[in-house]
């Protein structure tokens, strides 16, 4: 058992959390999340994305979040880019990190983003060599890792191929999504097992849905191998629009919880995380 | 990674899903959930319980249930009797076995059953001697056995002291309950490391609530040291009226799906068991 000392959450709830919620929050309840989220010690918070609105309406307004969140120096915001335009947009409102994503599906690609796989892929190529130029850090998630809502089951070599494609591309962390949350403990271990024979574990995350209530012991699976990246989303907030019968996201305060009693440091005070519900 | 490959599922919707849930279902209803449970491969359903309808009038029509339900010959069906009374009303509705329960905490124990922990055990002695001249077999529940909602931390060392207790009396399976769901997977693993020590571990199973998200992956660490029996209830049915900020017990459907992604046989039918809710 290699568990990992430390771990990094990155929590997506106020991004990945909020735009799958049915109802759109208004930007001030958006603020004040992020404003409580940025005093319990978390230091990635994903704030938004430049998606376009008539696809996610409930992100329309991340400029005017980005904007106006308290900004603390050693937390670090991420948004969503689906494309260059979005990149542009993004930092045009100052964010300092981007996301960027495709699925190890095709199917899925085209359904989520309205483009080929290999297109994605431009899209984000595109997207890094703007970032290189302006020394903005690019972190990418890779949805359908363990199964597609549309093909099935997922093959691991595509995953460590689109993985190993990004990371090389530049991006410095690689988030493995089970979107539907299909995966079981040693489905996900073969995963890891096999992504890290390509990429340094340090730059690979975690993100597990609950659908099946499968999260909490695929991540104990996944730090068992060493993973010490994990994203998370406060009270589980989420899901997928376009993921038929896909959950919320893990939620934070359960991670933390097992964390803390595995005696694996996250910084985060979960009292203060409890309380933001 | 010493997984089991089969697994017993007890299931426990119908008396301690039951039971915790704010109204009482009408007989009928519970009736039909049992007939149905027994269509699924089930093999152990927990089918009502003989304490005093004044403390749990959700109970009070185990003997109508236990007379209608359709007995299935390979299926057990058994009850739970707090005392020798509960006992001798259990044998007399049919019951062909019986499940006691005592905790690892004083005050829970006065709490829960209103008598103290040595009483709780003279009580669980006069059981055990009355079903032992019928040949009835005994399955035992410890409550709080990583954590008590009056005591907090709860000494390994109790735990185990009881569980031998109940073993060497003759209870056939000793049921270790995590009441308040307040453990984590290393914590799960020191007692069943601890216990096994003691009871050979296919005498032990395994009981988690998952107030803060933990069961099943408190589940899948003890099913690598080997654990075979897990306690799980339909739907996540129940909690514990008497433990406070206690959530429902782990679903059934949660541990067979991840019992299945482990390539560990139940001879549970997910689909039919899905279908039940």
């Amino acid at each position: 058992m290699n568990l990992p000392r430390h771990v990094k959450i990155v929590e997506v709830g106020p991004r990945d959390g909020l735009q799958n919620e049915p109802k759109s929050l208004p930007a001030a309840a958006k603020i004040e999340l992020i404003n409580r989220l940025s005093t319990t010690g978390l230091k990635v918070i994903e704030a938004g994305s430049f998606v376009s609105p008539r696809w996610v309406p409930q992100m329309a307004d991340t400029q005017e979040v980005l904007e106006n969140i308290t900004v603390y120096p050693n937390i670090r915001y991420p948004v969503l880019a689906p494309n260059l335009q979005g990149f542009q947009a993004a930092v045009a409102a100052g964010a300092q990190e981007v996301a960027v994503f495709t699925a190890a599906s095709e199917t899925f690609t085209q359904k989520n983003t309205n483009c080929s796989l290999a297109e994605s892929l431009l899209r984000i190529d595109a997207i890094i060599a703007a970032a290189k130029s302006q020394q903005i850090p690019v972190r990418a998630y890779i949805s359908c890792v363990l199964g597609c809502p549309y093909e099935g089951a997922v093959d691991v070599q595509k995953v460590v191929e689109l993985a190993t494609y990004l990371f090389n591309q530049g991006c410095y962390e690689i988030s493995l999504g089970d979107t539907i949350g299909v995966g079981t403990p040693h489905k996900a271990q073969q995963l890891i097992t096999a992504v890290i024979k390509k990429i340094p574990i340090e730059h690979i995350a975690i993100h597990f849905h609950d659908t099946y209530g499968q999260a909490l012991a695929n991540i104990y699976a996944c730090l068992a191998l060493g993973i010490s990246t994990i994203d998370s989303s406060i009270a589980g907030l989420g899901g997928c629009p376009y993921a038929k019968g896909a959950a919320g996201n893990v939620a934070t305060e359960d991670v933390i919880y097992m964390l803390q009693g595995l005696g694996i440091e996250t910084g985060v005070d979960l009292t203060k995380l409890v309380a933001i519900d």
